[in-house]
């Protein structure tokens, strides 16, 4: 197989936000970029918005005659993408899932004939809205892409991978499964669990209390719930295949509320206890968004 | 008085984010638009910013001579000043403030002279900079301008308020102070309090389990904890003045986490538990969005 990642005939499964946005940015360096798609209409969809240079249903034909193939789905159809498709790619060919958690994923990887070459990985971005129509070329600039080998991984898999993130402008990071799904749950499934709990909140005080509490609503609620709206059957996959460590990070999310509780609750005694949680907190989130803006530039 | 604000000397006291946003907005439409500052460096700073006719560290004589007197200072300091300058006020003057609570606001103007005209105010918007620099004409533009007259409040007070509101384009809602409180401890302060407690996970996970956790951050933490960065002053003083409904607002989101923890749990046994809450908390949370868009436009 060729090792420049411009010679590769890619195969996308899935032509979500995720799998077209990345068809906008591979068509036209790579050799060709295939997508398949489940719906018959999907086909004609995605030649139109031109994500990628052919699309169709017949995921068989077309998983066999890439050199890459790249499964950009919901993470419990791409575990049973792995087990169907796994076994048809041809000797040497690799194969990238970009699913949101990945001890699952890799762990089906891993059962896979050894012929095929398999790499997780997981482009840190997304919006709150899914779909062909809210893909883009350049969703993945300057986006964390967490890339997890797995011991069998050869280097030439590993280089091609990574000339992928770096070619459609990703920072490319190398986690172990486990670290990754820990740090995802923390980072990611925890801010959207939080967003949920918040809207939650409200709708109880808009039904039971007082409804114009929707209309008081400013951008600090926007943004804090902002990824609430997000995609329920990718999130649902997401909170299943990483339930352990989404129930961990609850427990301490609870925790530190508690403490805030706590700490507000005694705040005419010790207000100095509280001001410095926030302080330092308010520096901790100025310093982050500091370090990633220099990041980007 | 005249009924018209055109006609108003209006004193702003302090010409931080929303004083001086305030000030950009109706220099040039009010007879003379003075900024009550208390470093002697931010009189010149706010000439030349340009957001006021000029300006003063005199807050007495400043006071004394506004035919309309806006606090847009933090909700400890608005206490204060009430106190102090409220008296100077000259008869018939209107007294406004923007502060973030109003119980405990509009509890301290009703103790103020016959004479004066009180009435509370809380525009619902900000940003998570603070001061001058980050001041802009059109900041108030489609927010929501919570007004909150009091019994002895004028029609004649409430209606230049509601011009106030109206000239600057942000949205009237009359609400008294309670009921204020109560609303914007679930819409605004609670958020707060929810991006520190995630920022406080972040922060420890980095600290005794990996540091890469800052590295995987992307737009969902970003816009989840976005408020963890506002000033730490105004919020102490918010929360010190709203303990008792930001501490309920609180008890009740650990409420909701648990459910959340609870359906996560069982999710295996029974998936649709969960998916029926993610859903319909998604739908609430993009209804909000589209009717706010479409009152934008």
């Amino acid at each position: 197989m060729s090792t420049r990642l411009a010679d590769l005939h890619v195969a996308i499964v899935g032509l979500g936000l995720m799998g077209a946005s990345l068809g906008y940015d591979l068509r036209g360096h790579c050799r060709r970029v295939t997508g398949i798609v489940r719906r018959p209409e999907a086909v004609a969809e995605a030649i139109s918005a031109g994500c990628v240079d052919d699309a169709t249903t017949d995921a068989a034909s077309a998983v066999s005659e890439a050199d890459l193939v790249v499964l950009a789905t919901p993470v419990l159809t791409i575990l049973r993408q792995i087990a169907e498709y796994g076994p048809m790619l041809k000797p040497g060919a690799i194969l990238l899932d970009m699913g949101s958690t990945k001890v699952e994923i890799c762990r089906a990887m891993e059962t896979l004939p050894e012929h095929v070459q398999v790499i997780g990985g997981h482009p840190m971005c997304g919006k709150e809205v899914a779909g062909l129509a809210a893909a883009e070329a350049g969703l993945y600039r300057d986006c964390t892409f967490v890339l997890s080998p797995l011991p069998r991984t050869s280097e030439l898999t590993q280089a091609i991978a990574l000339e992928l993130v770096e070619f459609i402008g990703a920072r490319s990071l190398a986690l172990d499964p486990a670290r990754h799904d820990r740090l995802a749950a923390t980072i990611s499934h925890l801010p959207y669990m939080a967003a949920i709990a918040q809207v939650m909140h409200v709708d109880k005080m808009a039904s039971e209390f007082d409804p114009l509490v929707w209309d008081m609503a400013a951008s600090g609620f926007r943004d804090s719930t902002r990824v609430a709206a997000s995609d329920v059957h990718m999130l649902m996959d997401i909170l299943i295949t990483n339930r352990a460590e989404v129930l961990s990070a609850i427990e301490h999310l609870q925790g530190h509320l508690q403490s805030l509780y706590e700490l507000l609750g005694d705040v005419e005694a010790e207000p100095e206890d509280l001001r410095d949680v926030l302080d330092t907190m308010a520096q901790r989130r100025r310093e982050w968004e500091r370090v990633r803006r220099l990041s980007e530039d």
